[in-house]
Formats: structure tokens, C-alpha cells, sequence
């Protein structure tokens, strides 16, 4: 069997350990607290993955493209939500796979919208399940829970024809700037809270909203009570990342990705290890940049997952060079690292860093046997 | 024929006529300097593109990847330079490649290195020529022209077994950070002469050194002499990028690249318009943030490339979601945004950017009709 030793650097290793325990974490919690998951594939985009996040059957899922829902539904994915508003140009595309038997449920947060969907549907000969979206914390899109404006999309979607009101959806995106646990408490209350809210102010109008859907790993993570919630999406929870370590959303140790690199020479005067993972293998991410303690492009463990004695974090990157030191700036022990050293990046980002590659290299613990090669797919 | 119109959004766009002229503009400045132009493949990764840089006969090259290296090969590439100082666990597939007839030439910048190289060749029966990598301002790898180093590894390379010594290379990466056309041209004679006077120090020990390779595309366009020099290497001026434009590289008209993406939505009271353009499809890349003019996430254009009445930036992205505003901060004119509304977005790093797709959609000036669809690699 091949051993990460044998493979051409950089290469992406998954460790399937980490990856299981993450998962069964995530399950757990939810099926305590009474909610269906509904994972977000956007971190792994791999039906390998999904079906051990799923394991009774693969989905239902969360997607962030088009390209997702056409890769799970081929591999017997149905039930498929596609959380990112939906834009007039990708409506004939969401019939096809509507009509091919997708169960696909598009999102929606003002009239125009609303309106292009119901056209394109009854164009198209298909019904479209409509979720709209809420903002809870001013991260990005969706309409406030109080607003005459969520009233007046649930109006328009009720005429029946095309698309039907489903629900509403929120991602409290914000949670990811929270620096302690209560913060990410009242994150997780305000996500639930919107969300709940929004769904009885358009019942009260006698309209059907009966998803009632939130989620970010961070909120699914610290949610204490889900009442009136009917699923939780998260992604980033199977893989984790320095940015959510930062957070305090997972320890290191619960990192699953990293990036294999080789030492191809150093710069002893400045304290240089170069290694061929720059930022095209780590990503452009720095996510990490405005926490607490900012991991560079990325923290460095050695080949077997374990950290090195010193504390390396990968400093600067060039496209194919990546720059690693230590955190302090002094002189690493370059006897240790010579020419040819494999060592592991440690990722800021999951989703960036997982983007940049076709392939997972599957280890399980200190092991280097490669176990498995899972394929992901990329792009729109 | 298609037009943009047609696309699903975000995709990546490449005017043909602005190519054509940045390709035309960097070949004959250097055939005015009396130079080889080696174009680097990092950034387009297209053999359609190549075909256009290198019409006359497709290479020599530059790659930064083997994965570059066997693509163009295989689309009949023989000289071709891999400019990352080689990770021994790389030789034998670079060994295959000279089997097969490739003219690969492989960079070191230590013993170790050096002493791996001619190992692996000799076990592999194969004759690498080598280049000397230079560090002349402390960007990442390299030695410096004046080193006892540089010395020791043409000693080392001289055995005449396996690898011999073909010449130094030199990359001005820190040109990148030059803020005046005085800065620029002191950064590519700073280039030009730590090549040169490595190379005669070599020749004054005996060693052959032919080839003396430099560049970057800051230094290559505003060398005003090369004397000494036998090739010049670059990359991004082929499509150009924000960063270029803030170097005052290039004007953002030579901006050859950009993203179309859909508006979805908007938050009026934040002055928000907002896209299924995110930082996957643009890139993490934040190259101008530390530039005089910040242009967020990317500079906003209408679908035919034109400037808006408006002065947009893509001001803060997820992973999906693009969120435009004014630069000034004012509301723009949100009725001249309705959903559905394409935009094209000019990316920070043309590299970086271009790296989160598998094809080029290629149109010509105003017109939106897709003229041609290119393909690109990405990947190891």
C-alpha cells in the first residue's frame, strides 16, 4: 500500500479518525437536541465523506452550488437545499434537476426574486419549494424577522402555482467573529430565535412555513436549546479548521486536514524553512489574521500529525513557496529539517484550502498508510 | 453562439483583444532588450493561451508545477524550466519526463539539494541540467551572488554525472512591493546585475554557466537593460491584474480577466448589492490591501467591461456570497442593479483568481459573444 511518503507534495491528507470522531460529535449533539442535520457539503464536496456524515443514507444535504446538487444527485442524493439565493440565470437548471427527481428546495430573499422563481417554475412545468432567508446579525443577505417584507415574500409565494412557501432558513454568519463561549451561546439563541419568530409571523398570516432552518458549525456547536427549529446545517464541523480552533469551536486536535509539503532548503540567517506548499496549496486564507493568535498561512506538524518540538507556523507563501518559522522569530533547529522533510500544514480554512485540490489521501491516526483516495469536485 | 448572457454565474471571462495586446507588448520589449522571453505558465496554465504568447513555436516555457510541466509537454513542449527549487521526492517523476524527451531543467540552491539531484539521475540514467537559484533582495529561496555557496554548489554540479550546470536564475520577488517607476527600475537592475555577476564568478572558477536567467513581471517591464542576461521569465503580464495596476505596472485597462457573477439581492440600508460572486470565485487573495488603493475583493465592471457610473468594489465576500458596495461608502443607485443583473469583477491576482476554474470564456472588447472556450489546468 502506498504511504504518504510515496506521493508528490503538495498532496491534501484527510485523517479519517479525526474525520469519524467530528462527525459522530456533530450527530450526536443534534439528535439530542431533536433536530434533524442537514450538512452543508460545501467544505468536502466528496460523496465519500457525506456517507460517513450520513451513514443511514446520504442526505438530506445543504449545497452551495448548482454543481454540488448535480454531483449528489447523481450519486442518490434527493433531498438537497441550495442555501445561496437564487439568481434568475440558474432557475432552468434547478428545473431540470427538478424534474429529473431532485427534491430541490431554492432560497429567496426579496420580491423580484420571488417572482422570477414562480415565473421560471410555471415556464418550466416544475414546483420549486421556496425557503426565504433572514438576517439576524447584518452578516450578508436575508430579510429581519420583524420586517413587512418577509410578510409580503410569503404573500407572493402563496398563489400556488410554480412555487410554494417551505419555510425559512437564517445562517448567523456573524458567529464566527464571537471570542468566547457565551458569545457564541447568544449567537446560537439569535439564530433560533429569528428564525422561530419569522416562521410564526407567517403562520399567523395562515401561511405554511413549516422548515424552520438554521446553522453555522459555530452556532450548531454551542445551541443549548433548538426549540421550534426544525434542522441545523453546519460543514466545516467534519473537517474543522484553525479558525474555528480560534474560535473555540474545536481543539487542534480535532483538525482533520492538512497539506503534505517537502523542505526544499532554508534561509538560516532569517530563520527560514522553505517548503514547496505555498499559497496555491494552503489557500489565500488568513483567517486566522484577526483572531487572537494569527497561525500565519497555516501551523505546522510534522509527518505523522504530531506537532514539532518547536512551535512552526508557515509564515509568509509565495504561489509554489511556502515560508515557514517559528511563531517567536527565533532560529529554528534546521538539523531537523532537512532537504526532503515532509511535514503537515495544519489549514485556516477547510473550505479554501479543500478547493484547491481533486483528491483526499485518507490516514487514519499516526499511520502514513495511505487507507483510501476520496475524490472531491470544484467549480460551478 | 453563446453570449455571456447564456453563462451560469460566476464563471471566469478573458478578453482576447487585451491578451493579445499585453502578449504582443512584453515580446517585443524583449526582443528589443535582446532577449529570450521564457513565458511562465503559472498564471494562465492554457496551451491555448501559450499558442497566442508563443506563436511562432510553443516555448520555451517556465512551470511551477510538474503537473505544468506534463500538460505542455504532452501538447508539445520540450524546453521547459521548473523554477521551484526541486523536492527530492519529485526526481523521479522529472527523470521521466527527460526519458520521454522532455528538455526539463530543475533549480537548487544547496548542497543537499544538488547532491540529491545528481543521485537521482544517475540512478535514473537520465542528465538534468541545473540552475542555481539567487536570492538579490531576500524575497524567499536562493543564495546570494556573492556566496561562497554559489561557488560550492557549481563545484558540486561539476562531476559531469547525472546533472550539470546550466546557469543561475534569479526572481525579483519583492519588486512586487516597489511603489514608484524609480523603485521598479532599480528592483530589475538589482535583477540583472545579481545574475550577472553570479555568473561570472562561476565562469572565473571554470564552470559553465550559459544560461542566465531573470525575472518577474515587474522587473521585465521596466528593465531598460539586460545586458548579461540570456532570458527573461513573467507570468501575470499576460492577463494582469489589480495588484499590477497598483504597482503602476500595467493600467486596469490591461486587465484581461475577470469574473461574471449575478446579482441576488441587495441591503439597501447598508449600502449592500449582493452576488453568487464569493471568494471561491474570486480568490482569497487580498494582494491590494497593503496598496495604496484597496480594492477589496476585486474592482466592479458592467457586462460589457465598462466602468459603472459608480465607483463599486467587491467590499467583503464569503464563500459564495459577493457583497458590492460604493468605495465612498454612499448607497449606489440600487435601481440600476436588479436581480439578475451580470457584472464582471477585475480580480486582485490574476493567479490566484484563475486557479478556482477549469476554463476560460473567451469574448473580444464590448461584444459579449463567447468566442472560444479555453481550457486550463489547476492542481499537482
Amino acid at each position: 500500500m502506498k504511504r504518504l511518503d510515496d506521493l508528490e507534495t503538495p498532496a491534501l491528507v484527510l485523517d479519517r479518525d479525526v474525520l469519524d470522531s467530528n462527525l459522530a460529535r456533530m450527530r450526536e449533539r443534534m439528535s439530542r437536541l431533536g433536530v434533524t442535520l442537514r450538512p452543508h457539503v460545501k467544505t468536502t464536496k466528496s460523496i465519500d465523506i457525506l456517507r460517513r456524515a450520513s451513514p443511514s443514507a446520504p442526505g438530506p444535504i445543504t449545497v452551495s452550488t448548482l454543481k454540488e446538487a448535480e454531483y449528489f444527485f447523481e450519486h442518490g442524493v434527493r433531498d438537497i437545499l441550495y442555501a445561496v439565493g437564487i439568481a434568475p440565470g440558474k432557475l432552468a437548471h434547478a428545473a431540470d434537476l427538478t424534474r429529473r427527481g431532485a427534491d430541490l428546495t431554492v432560497v429567496v430573499d426579496n420580491l423580484e426574486a420571488a417572482s422570477v422563481v414562480e415565473a421560471v417554475a410555471m415556464r418550466e412545468q416544475v414546483r420549486f419549494p421556496v425557503l426565504i432567508e433572514l438576517d439576524v446579525d447584518g452578516h450578508r443577505s436575508g430579510v429581519t424577522p420583524e420586517s413587512g417584507l418577509l410578510l409580503a415574500i410569503g404573500r407572493r409565494l402563496s398563489s400556488g402555482r410554480g412555487a410554494f412557501l417551505h419555510g425559512v432558513m437564517v445562517h448567523a454568519g456573524e458567529s464566527y467573529n464571537c471570542r468566547s463561549d457565551d458569545e457564541l451561546r447568544v449567537a446560537a439563541e439569535r439564530e433560533r430565535a429569528g428564525a422561530v419568530r419569522a416562521a410564526q409571523r407567517l403562520r399567523a398570516e395562515g401561511l405554511a412555513a413549516p422548515v424552520v432552518s438554521v446553522g453555522s458549525t459555530p452556532t450548531a456547536t454551542f445551541a443549548t436549546d433548538l426549540s421550534g427549529v426544525t434542522e441545523v446545517r453546519a460543514g466545516v464541523y467534519m473537517l474543522h479548521d484553525l479558525v474555528m480552533a480560534g474560535i473555540g469551536v474545536c481543539k487542534i486536535e480535532d483538525i482533520a486536514l492538512s497539506v503534505l509539503v517537502s523542505v526544499i532548503g532554508c534561509q538560516q540567517e532569517r530563520g527560514w524553512i522553505i517548503t514547496d506548499g505555498g499559497w496555491m496549496s494552503l489557500s489565500r486564507d488568513r483567517g486566522t489574521s484577526n483572531q487572537p493568535t494569527d497561525q500565519g498561512y497555516g501551523l505546522v506538524r510534522d509527518l505523522a500529525g504530531r506537532a514539532p518540538p518547536e512551535d512552526l507556523i508557515v509564515r509568509t507563501a509565495n504561489q509554489e513557496h511556502g515560508i515557514i518559522g517559528r511563531r517567536d522569530g527565533q532560529p529554528p533547529d534546521f538539523s531537523r529539517y532537512p532537504v526532503g522533510t515532509l511535514l503537515r500544514i495544519l489549514p485556516n480554512h477547510a473550505c479554501a484550502t479543500a478547493a484547491q485540490y481533486n483528491l483526499y489521501q485518507v490516514v487514519a491516526g499516526l499511520d502514513s498508510t495511505i487507507l483510501a483516495t476520496w475524490s472531491r469536485i470544484n467549480g460551478w
